[in-house]
């Protein structure tokens, strides 16, 4: 019998979060074959995207001529994470479909708060303003040592990695830890040193105990 | 002799404001005109604007497909803004220039706390958040009966003003009115119904008792 709660809430939200290399992407088709094994019809999304708005400001990021502040950076967020969850993840999950989305709010907290060094409660007042209508029923957090993920992307493509330090990665990184800490229902940590096959393991166990079946969301 | 305050600004920032069909732009030229025989080398800029980021904005809201929440859209007005007064507005002001911008923050409040009703403490907090370096010396509000301004807009464009009512200009006109009283020394109101030679001998009138000499600015 699902617990009360749930009827509030349809579908079931997860993100996949983590620094560059970590193998998010690698590894999202696998989350998604497992939950579409358990029976739930699998929404695949990214931020910033799911909507018009969404993927112009996609454009604007990827102008390096732009030389946005963070402020600018944080306000053009979340204005397309607020679209993305209005007119893409809100209207999955309430038709009781389970999102998987690459990248969410807590990538905003390591990467301009941990990595850009921006007060942390900054980012909290601006969140709090915009009133996201849902958070992440699920957050698995793929850590890896940020000089393995710098080595993945060195070979994957020589010329990224230079504009963010070793030690940018190693800020975000801690604060993903520290949000870990405050939510430990919501985040799932998996070790993202290892090859592809254990971390598929390990997503395994964590699923088997996190994944709701799709009649009790 | 300049007052002690002075010397802790430069430049001299002035915007004009009013709702459509107020005839702020046509009666630019002379407001221009004017502070250049006074000495003043004149900027001219308008919102949004003034940078890469600013332009890329502009092309989202002239898009009648994108359909934002209220919340989006201010949050897209904030960050153009940020980016507004640090790459033109601030510069131009640091070299001594006067700036005359077409619109500005209270258009926000006028639009989209009065005419789309979101809640004015909602604004100020999202205004505080994004702490704006710097705001006008000087607002000309353009005040234009609602009826008037629609019949110019109508003259020139009769397809334009089907989207916003009558009542949304009422709205945003009584924001305006409201700051005024709330800052009485920033704000200048010129009646805006009459002809263009009767608006510029306003203009005229409350430039010679608000502009400062470029040498005191």
């Amino acid at each position: 019998m699902a617990e009360l709660g749930e009827f509030y809430r349809t579908g079931f939200f997860v993100t996949l979060e983590g620094i560059e290399g970590a193998g998010k992407s690698t590894a999202l088709p696998f989350v998604q074959r497992y939950c579409m094994d358990r029976g739930w019809s699998v929404e695949i999304t990214r931020e910033p995207g799911g909507g018009p708005l969404g993927e112009a400001l996609r454009a604007i990021f990827l102008d390096p001529g732009l030389e946005l502040s963070v402020e600018e950076e944080l306000l053009l967020l979340y204005a397309g994470r607020h679209e993305h969850l209005r007119r893409k993840i809100l209207p999955a999950l309430q038709r009781g479909a389970l999102v998987l989305c690459d990248r969410f709010e807590d990538s905003t907290f390591a990467y301009q708060g941990g990595g850009r060094a921006f007060p942390i409660e900054r980012i909290q007042s601006l969140s709090r303003w915009t009133r996201l209508p849902r958070s992440p029923d699920l957050t698995l957090w793929f850590d890896v040592d940020p000089a393995i993920g710098a080595e993945r992307i060195r070979a994957r493509n020589p010329d990224r990695l230079e504009r963010e330090s070793l030690e940018f990665f190693e800020r975000a990184r801690r604060v993903y830890a520290a949000r870990m800490a405050a939510e430990p229902r919501r985040y799932r940590r998996i070790c993202a040193n290892g090859t592809l096959a254990e971390v598929e393991q390990q997503l395994a166990s964590v699923l088997a105990e996190c994944l709701p079946s799709p009649a009790h969301a």
